[in-house]
C-alpha cells in the first residue's frame, strides 16, 4: 500500500545481500523507517519487540528467519541441529498467532525433504517467498469478498455511504499487503465507494490509533479514531454499518482469538444488530483446536504496556507512567470472540460461517 | 477517606475566609494537591477544567459556587441578576451530569424564599452545607445496600473472596467521601471481607487508571488495573463476581448514563452471567426523562483528550501525542446502558430494580 505516496510492503527479502527490510512498526506513526535484519536472531528480536506484528506479517517473518538461520548454519557441522534451535526460538517469541507455528514447521518439512545444504537453503528461501506471495494473494482474495458483503450492504440499505468500525490493525501492517480486515475496506474505496472507518483506538499498544489510522491516511481513506470505550456508543448510535476485525487465531468451531477487547466490541455489534465479520486467511484457522475460549492460549503481555504509554513530544518519543507505580496491574493480549457472535468468517477461499462443518470444507494451503 | 494516612473529603468550605479547597484530580496519581477556589468563577473554571469531576462533586461544588457568587453580588445593585447569571454559567460547565441542574436550581429557590441579602446569602451557604452533608450520608448508605449484595454473593458462592470490577471514578474522589460505587467496597474492606476490584482504566481521560487506582491504593484495598479492553477478558475468565459502576444520569426508566464503554461492559457482564449493578445516588436520576438513550445529551468533549495522554515523565506531567496528528478524533464522552442490562440500582434508599414503577417510589430530596 501507499507511504507517502509509494508504494511498499511491510517486509521485503533483499536479494543481493539476504537481508530482511521490514518497516519499524513501532516508531509509528510518528516516523517511518525501514530495519534491516540480518541475522535471524535480529528476526527473533523484531518479532519479540513487535518491530513486526500481526499474524501473517508474524509468519512470513518466520519464514525468513528460518531461511537465515539456513544461511547461518551453512557452514556448521550440524546444520539440522542450529536450524531447529533458532526454530524453538522463533515459536517462543510470542504464543498466540498460530501463523507462527506453521510457518515454521511448514518451513522445516520443506527444508527435511532435502539432503544437500544448498538445497535445503535454497528451499527455505523458496517457502518464505511463496508465503508471501501467498499472504498478499490471500488478502486480495479477503478484499474482494469482504467488498462483496459492502456492496451487499449498501444495496440492502439503499445507502450511499458506508461505515466501517475496526479493531487493533489487521491492515496491510499486520500482512504484507491490503492486510485482512482492511482489504475489503481498499478495494471498497478504489471502486468509489463513500467508506468510512471508525478506527477503536485499541489499547494497550494502540495499534488502531497508532497503525491502522496512519496506513488508513497514508491511503486516503476517510477515518476517525475513537477510544475502545466509544466503539459500543457509535454503534448504539447507528453510526455502523459492519464490523470488520482480523484475527490471531481462529479455532474449527469458529470462536475468533483477536486483540484484546475484541469480545467486547464483537457484543456491542450483535446488541445493535450489526454484522460482524473476521477477516482471516485460512493460515490462520487452528483446526486443531475446537473450542478457542477452552483452549486458545492467551499471551499475558509485560504491565508496563499498560503502565506506560508512548508517544511523541516535542519531536522525540517518550514514554509516560499512567497509573499510580505502585497498583498492580494486568496485561492480557488477547480475547476470544465466541463463534455466536460472528456473523462470518471471511477467509481467501470465501465467505464461511463460524460451524466447524463449514470451516473443515476449507482447503488450508498449509496443511496440504 | 484516607490519603496518606489522614482523612480527607474532596471538598472543604473554609468558613474563616469563605474559600473553597478542593482536590486537584487533574493532577492525580502523580501529584496530591490541594487547590483554593477563591470566586464563582474559580469553581466554574474547576467544572471546566475536571479539577473536581465525577457526578455528586460536581454537584456540590456548584453549589458553594452559587453560593461564593451571592458573597459577590452582596455590594451589587442587582443581587439575584448577577447571581442567576453565573448560576447560567456553571450550568453550561458540564452539560451530562444532572446533579449540576438540580443543585443550582435546588439552591436558587432557597435564596428567591428570602428578601434579605444577608438571609440569601446565608440560605445558599446553608444549602451547600446541607447537600455535602446528604453526600456523604447518600454514599455511606449506598455502601450499606451494596455490601448486603456482596454478602449475599458470598453466601451463595461459598466464597471467601470476592472480585468487584469497576469503569471509571465512582470512587470517594467522585464524591464527597466514601463514594458510589466503590462505597460498598470499602465497607466490605472494613468488615474483613477478602475483595480485590478490577480497575477498568476507562480511556480517553483514564479515571480509572489514575484516580480509582488511587484511591483504592490510599486505602489499602487490593486491586488490578487493566485496560477498558481487557474486562471482558477477566469476566469471560470467571474472574469477576460483581460488576458496580456509578452514574451521570440515570433515567425514570432506568437507563444508566455513565463514563464510555459502561455500556460495552454491562453487555459482557451480561454475556456472562454477572451481576451488573449502578451505585446511584437519587440525586443522580432524571425523572424527567423516560427513555436515556434517546433523550440523555452526550456530551462531546475535545479531542486532543484523544490524541493526548498526560503521565509522568521523570518526574513532572508530560502530554504525548499517541494518534497520527491529522487523523481526525471523536471524543464522546458517556454512553447509556439500557435499562435491560442493569441488575439493579443500588440507591441510599435502597435496592431498586431498573424500572419506572420502582424508581419513581424512591423519596428524592431535591425535588421535595
Amino acid at each position: 500500500m501507499l507511504v507517502n505516496g509509494k508504494h511498499y510492503r511491510t517486509i521485503h527479502l533483499n536479494e543481493s545481500d539476504n537481508t530482511l527490510k521490514v518497516i519499524d512498526q513501532t516508531l509509528l506513526p510518528h516516523r517511518f523507517e525501514i530495519s534491516t535484519l540480518k541475522k535471524s536472531k535480529d528476526v527473533i528480536e523484531a518479532i519479540k519487540k513487535m518491530t513486526v506484528r500481526g499474524a501473517p506479517l508474524i509468519g512470513v517473518t518466520a519464514a525468513y528467519g528460518i531461511y537465515l538461520a539456513c544461511l547461518e548454519a551453512e557452514q556448521m557441522t550440524d546444520f539440522d541441529e542450529y536450524v531447529s534451535r533458532i526454530a524453538k526460538l522463533l515459536k517462543e517469541t510470542r504464543p498466540t498467532a498460530v501463523n507462527l507455528f506453521y510457518s515454521i514447521d511448514k518451513s522445516l518439512k520443506e527444508i527435511s525433504r532435502y539432503t544437500s545444504i544448498s538445497q535445503k537453503i535454497n528451499s527455505a528461501r523458496e517457502y518464505a517467498l511463496k508465503l508471501t506471495k501467498q499472504e498478499v494473494d490471500n488478502c486480495r482474495n479477503i478484499g474482494l469478498y469482504g467488498l462483496k458483503i459492502i456492496e451487499d450492504i449498501i444495496k440492502e440499505k439503499k445507502t450511499s455511504k458506508i461505515n466501517v468500525l475496526t479493531h487493533c490493525n489487521a491492515g496491510w501492517l499486520a500482512c504484507i499487503d491490503y492486510g485482512t480486515a482492511t482489504a475489503p475496506v481498499y478495494l471498497a474505496k478504489e471502486k468509489g465507494i463513500d467508506i468510512h472507518v471508525w478506527v477503536e483506538e485499541t489499547r494497550p499498544r494502540n495499534q488502531g490509533a497508532s497503525l491502522t489510522a496512519w496506513e488508513l491516511l497514508q491511503n486516503n481513506v476517510p477515518h476517525t479514531v475513537i477510544t475502545d470505550n466509544a466503539g459500543g456508543y457509535v454503534m448504539q448510535k447507528g453510526m455502523v454499518d459492519i464490523v470488520i476485525v482480523g484475527s490471531d487465531r481462529t479455532s474449527a468451531n469458529g470462536d475468533v482469538c483477536n486483540k484484546i477487547g475484541t469480545y467486547k466490541t464483537a457484543l456491542a455489534a450483535k446488541d445493535n444488530n450489526i454484522p460482524f465479520y473476521a477477516a482471516v486467511p485460512t493460515t490462520s484457522i487452528d483446526i486443531q483446536i475446537d473450542n478457542g475460549i477452552r483452549d486458545i492460549e492467551i499471551e499475558e503481555r509485560n504491565g508496563d504496556e499498560v503502565r506506560y504509554i508512548t508517544g511523541l513530544l516535542e519531536g522525540e518519543l517518550k514514554r509516560v507512567l499512567i497509573t499510580p507505580v505502585e497498583s498492580p496491574v494486568k496485561n492480557y493480549g488477547f480475547d476470544i470472540t465466541p463463534s455466536r457472535l460472528v456473523t462470518g468468517l471471511i477467509t481467501e477461499k470465501g465467505l464461511v460461517k463460524p460451524e466447524k462443518e463449514e470451516i473443515l470444507k476449507l482447503f488450508n494451503p498449509l496443511r496440504d
